[in-house]
C-alpha cells in the first residue's frame, strides 16, 4: 500500500467547491474520477481544504493511496490530459502511510483579494471583489491586529451543516497581513486551521469596519458575544484563494 | 452635433470578437445596444480596432456622435450598468468633431502573452498562450528585429474577407519588444497599422523560429515571397490583448 500527496490548482468560477455537492460539479468528484481512470480502480480522494463554490485554490493538497506503486510523472501528465483546464495538478509525489492531507496540516494559508479602482478592471472579476468606493486602509490594517493570535472565533463561523456539532471554536491566526499592490489590497491569513467561512467573514468585518458601518473598539465585544450575528457580512467567494497548505 | 471619445476594455473570451458578426455576440454590437437604451436613440459605434473571437483588450477605442450634449460620468455608469461585467468602459469624453477613432489613430500597441511553464497555471488558461516545452529565447529575441522597421507584410496578413480589395499592405513597426517577467513572456507590439491577423501571424512565426521549425535566416525571404503559406501560423487569440490606440 502506497500513499499519494497531489499539489493542486484551480479555478473555482464554475464548480460548487472542493466537496461532492448535490446539484453541482465538485472539484474533488472530478480529480477522483480522473484518478479512477487513470488507475482503473476505485480511489478515494482526500483534501485538505473544503473551498467553498467560486473559491480558488494554488495550493490545495489532497491524498490517496493505491496497492500498487504508480508512476508519479505519468499519473501527473494522465490527470492533466483528462481533467478540465481550470483544474491542474502541479505535483504527485510517495508520502508515508500516516500522512494525512487535512490532519497532518500545521497550518493553511488563504489570500483575499479586493480590487479597489472606480471601474472595474474585467479580468478581475472573477479573482477579486471590487471595491470602487474610498475604504480607510489604515483603520482595516489597525483592526487586522485584532484578529491575530488565539481567540475563539465562534462569532467568524457559519454553521457548517445542519447536524454538526459545535466543537471547539478556538484557532489561531498567526498571520493577517495586508499587502497593497497596484490596484489591489491582498489579506493573507494563515493559521492552524478555520472554521466554516472564517476568512470571508473576518474580512467582510474589516470592510465593514473600513467603511465605518462597525467600530473599530467593538471588536472585543464581537469575539466575545460568541454570536455569527454580531460580526459582518461574509465576503464574497471570488476573492479568495486557498494558496497553501503547511506541513512539519 | 457632439462627437465622443470611450476607452473599453473587455475579455473577450465569450465573445466572436469587436465587430458585427453572424452567429457570435460582438462586443461593439452590445456597447451601441447600451448607449441606444442609455440616451434613447440610434448610435452608431466605431472602434479602433476589430479584435477577433476571443481577443480581449484593455484600451481599445470608440467614437459616436450625438445631437444633443450628453453628461459623460452618467453615461459612463449607465452604460456599465447596462453591460455585462467582462466589458467596462474606463472612460468616455467629448472630441472634436474630426476625431475617428480608427483613422485619427497614428498607431496601436498590442501585447501578446505566452506562459511558460510545464504546467498551465489554471488562471491564464483564457489569457495567453500555454508553451509547456522550452523555447529559445535568444533565438526570438534576435528574430524579432527583423520585423521592426517598414516592410511589406502581405506575408503576415490573413486576407480579411472575400472580395475585400488587397490594398498596400506596407507598415511600420515601431517596436517589437520581448520581455519577460516571472513565467510569462510578453510581445509587445507597437505600429502605424496591424493588418488582418497580422500580431497573430508574426507571434505564430516567431515560435516556430524559436523552436527551430523555421529558420532565422529565412524571414528576409518570407518577406519577399509576400505569400502568407511561407510564415508560420496564427498563433491563438487568447494570449493576445489591444492595449492601446495612440492619437496625436
Amino acid at each position: 500500500v502506497q500513499k499519494y500527496k497531489l499539489i493542486l490548482s484551480y479555478d473555482g468560477t464554475n464548480y460548487g467547491g472542493w466537496q461532492v455537492q448535490p446539484n453541482a460539479t465538485s472539484i474533488q468528484t472530478l480529480v477522483q474520477n480522473a484518478l479512477e481512470i487513470a488507475l482503473r480502480t476505485t480511489v478515494a480522494l482526500t483534501g485538505a481544504g473544503r473551498t467553498d463554490a467560486g473559491v480558488h485554490a494554488i495550493g490545495q493538497v489532497a491524498h490517496f493511496t493505491t496497492i500498487d506503486m504508480v508512476d508519479c510523472y505519468r499519473l501527473q501528465a494522465s490527470l492533466n490530459g483528462l481533467l478540465p483546464l481550470d483544474i491542474r495538478v502541479y505535483s504527485i509525489q510517495p508520502v508515508s502511510i500516516d500522512f494525512h492531507s487535512r490532519y497532518s496540516a500545521i497550518s493553511k494559508t488563504y489570500h483575499y483579494r479586493f480590487h479597489l479602482n472606480k471601474v472595474l478592471d474585467p479580468f478581475k472579476r472573477l479573482y477579486t471583489t471590487h471595491i470602487p468606493y474610498k475604504i480607510d486602509l489604515p483603520l482595516l490594517k489597525e483592526a487586522s491586529q485584532y484578529f491575530i493570535g488565539t481567540h475563539d472565533f465562534t462569532s467568524f463561523a457559519n454553521e457548517a451543516h445542519k447536524g454538526s456539532a459545535s466543537k471547539d471554536a478556538i484557532r489561531t491566526l498567526k498571520r493577517l497581513d495586508i499587502v497593497e499592490e497596484k490596484d489591489e489590497v491582498r489579506l493573507e491569513f494563515e493559521a492552524d486551521g478555520f472554521l466554516y467561512k472564517m476568512v470571508r467573514n473576518i474580512t467582510g468585518t474589516l470592510l465593514e469596519i473600513a467603511t465605518h458601518k462597525i467600530l473599530i473598539e467593538d471588536i472585543p465585544e464581537i469575539f466575545s458575544a460568541k454570536d455569527r450575528k454580531k460580526a459582518g457580512r461574509t465576503a464574497p467567494p471570488q476573492g479568495l484563494f486557498l494558496v497553501r497548505v503547511h506541513y512539519p
